[in-house]
């Protein structure tokens, strides 16, 4: 479902991105950056669509030219961005010859080429033997030092994203309600994300009772009943790529577990406690800490079975982690979810996630419709 | 938009294909198969999904224990495949374990390891650094020799997406008119094909006037015209997963350029050879050849860019790819598109698209509409 004309970024921002990418591929030891289609290559050339069985790839080496890479029957999609202005040519292939060869023959004996995490092992292998005598390493490492610093314009994206999905739960009500199935919310609410402002709905997660313990549970043909728990985490991206993902808990009237009101307003303030420890020079993993520490206190430590949180941005999942271990120091423009969660096996579970934006000096976050627990009609 | 209620084949079929694959793995001189989700393990286990940035793996030996590794907040969507019947454990991991090690674990020193194809690099990387002493190839040219020869129950889903996907077509008037963009026309359809009966809309092109000339055209915000020709393909999956890809030409009144007659009778005789030569015995390559030389005698040869078709099934393109070079066998069971086109760079394209199955003597064409240019209202 891709389209032409979904926006591009600038040339001078594309430019910019290509060149920092070529500094820190050298900067990494690498002699280039082999790139096909995903989300990297949306970053460097503003490319949209994902990676098939014939081989497109951008072949940036450290210096020397840029060339993509690219069949020549699905050349005329990227036309409109090959522009002189981003000095990148194209090579195109036709059925029959070896891609990675000419992908291969492009460099000049690299001893150390990188290749976009997302490349599909089918092309993987196939530079690897075109490339014998290179080492090959991930580009990950080297991409997510630009993209997970998000400039202006990035985060006017995702906030426009984040309003977008707050507009959807804030119409809950209209689609959650006793004697429907979690798939037919689920539907309804893939509907409202795109009628809210989002290209594609990429996520509905509706966990009803004992599905929301399970806290990467779909949809179901569950029928939600009085008195259940629902983790509705749901997602879309807009028309630059960037995407939305937000999670609130409902109760479908008074909630049949007599733990619920005391254990949500523990999630709750793990919640608060992690978004307030986000600000320039802190660490990903202070902020896992932060949340994890007030739901350990509580006794709910072993019920909280997955990190605080993900970086996003062309990606719903990116750089940074939000996970112990991980001793990044947050700078300005990082963007991530802060989205803690209670999971009670076989009855229900909770979860609260806001994206967040690091500020100059402290955060705002992306998501604003209220933290609590909202009960709905039955 | 994943569902944990997708249908999933019986065990006895899932027992079978994966001692199959055992078996094809083995006579391939592989000690394992390392599967990540995609098609390959939905047809191995029945489990429905993409790869992500944490590794689930079937690790496969040839002989002895099969595993599925899994982060553990991912399992309970494994759970219901998990049955004894399959014989297939469960290992699961948690942030901050290595999941690869974890896979390298469970084999045996192995010399020779094969990953399905579209298995991320991240995760190719890091079973080839856990695996050091093992030589990584693909999975795909091993577990091609059993998807691509579909049993009873295969074919009856893509007969069931070809039908639907017919049913889309034959109201294409209703979406197909001067005046609108074909943006909105591919949101018309793409509500269609979920309409008529798919799960999901995989993929819509409309291609007019000049964009029809690209093959790989999706859609845009070019406004449709008195005297267009618009190439319309279009395909979604159903609820067992199996694809449907149908296109067909239409013109909006009488096509402006006045070649455009003469051109599709030469494409529409074209197709119908290459359907005609469909048969036990015949290769892949004579199917490509049939159409090509009714193109290339008509002196249309340098406009018809690409191959005549490829092989459906879970995925919308996988083996056979009908192409010349390729002197595969075909026999009962294998499915593909037979999709010849013309394209005249600047001006407008056509191609008419059916995907067919081998049956014992002869073809099945899973696709009825008529093979005619249809001429819309204006």
């Amino acid at each position: 479902m891709s389209s032409s004309t979904a926006p591009v970024p600038a040339p001078e921002i594309l430019r910019s991105r290509l060149e920092r990418a070529r500094q820190a591929a050298a900067d990494a030891g690498f002699d280039a950056l082999l790139v096909t289609p995903g989300s990297d290559l949306r970053y460097l050339l503003g490319a949209v669509g994902g990676s098939f069985e014939r081989l497109t790839c951008l072949v940036l080496p450290v210096s020397g030219q840029a060339t993509l890479v690219v069949p020549k029957l699905e050349l005329p999609g990227y036309e409109h961005l090959l522009v002189d202005e981003l000095g990148v040519d194209a090579a195109t292939w036709v059925d029959g010859v070896n891609p990675a060869e000419l992908a291969a023959g492009l460099l000049k004996s690299p001893k150390r080429v990188a290749v976009s995490d997302f490349t599909p092992a089918l092309h993987v292998l196939g530079l690897r033997d075109a490339l014998a005598g290179a080492e090959q390493q991930l580009a990950g490492p080297v991409i997510r030092e630009l993209r997970m610093r998000k400039d202006i314009s990035e985060v006017d994206s995702l906030r426009e994203a984040g309003a977008a999905i707050d507009r959807v739960h804030a119409r809950m009500g209209e689609f959650l309600r006793a004697g429907r199935t979690e798939n037919d919310v689920a539907a309804d609410i893939a509907d409202a994300i795109v009628a809210e402002g989002h290209t594609v709905a990429e996520f509905v997660i509706v966990g009803s009772g004992p599905n929301g313990a399970s806290p990467h549970h779909g949809s179901s043909d569950r029928v939600i009943e009085h008195g259940d728990v629902v983790v509705i985490d749901i997602g879309g991206s807009v028309a630059e790529g960037y995407n939305s993902d937000s999670t609130r808990t409902y109760a479908i009237g008074t909630p049949r577990d007599e733990d619920v009101a005391k254990t949500y307003a523990v999630l709750q303030q793990a919640q608060q406690a992690a978004v307030d420890a986000v600000r320039p020079g802190a660490t990903a993993q202070d902020i896992d800490r932060a949340a994890r520490a007030v739901i350990a206190d509580a006794g709910f430590g072993e019920y909280f079975i997955h990190r605080t949180g993900h970086g996003i941005g062309l990606d719903v999942h990116e750089e940074p982690y939000i996970v112990e271990g991980n001793d990044l120091v947050l700078e300005e423009g990082m963007a991530f979810s802060v989205e803690p969660g209670i999971y009670q096996s076989g009855r229900w579970g909770a979860r609260i996630e806001d994206i967040v934006v690091v500020t100059a000096d402290g955060v705002e976050s992306l998501n604003t419709r209220p933290h609590e627990l909202v009960v709905l009609g039955e």
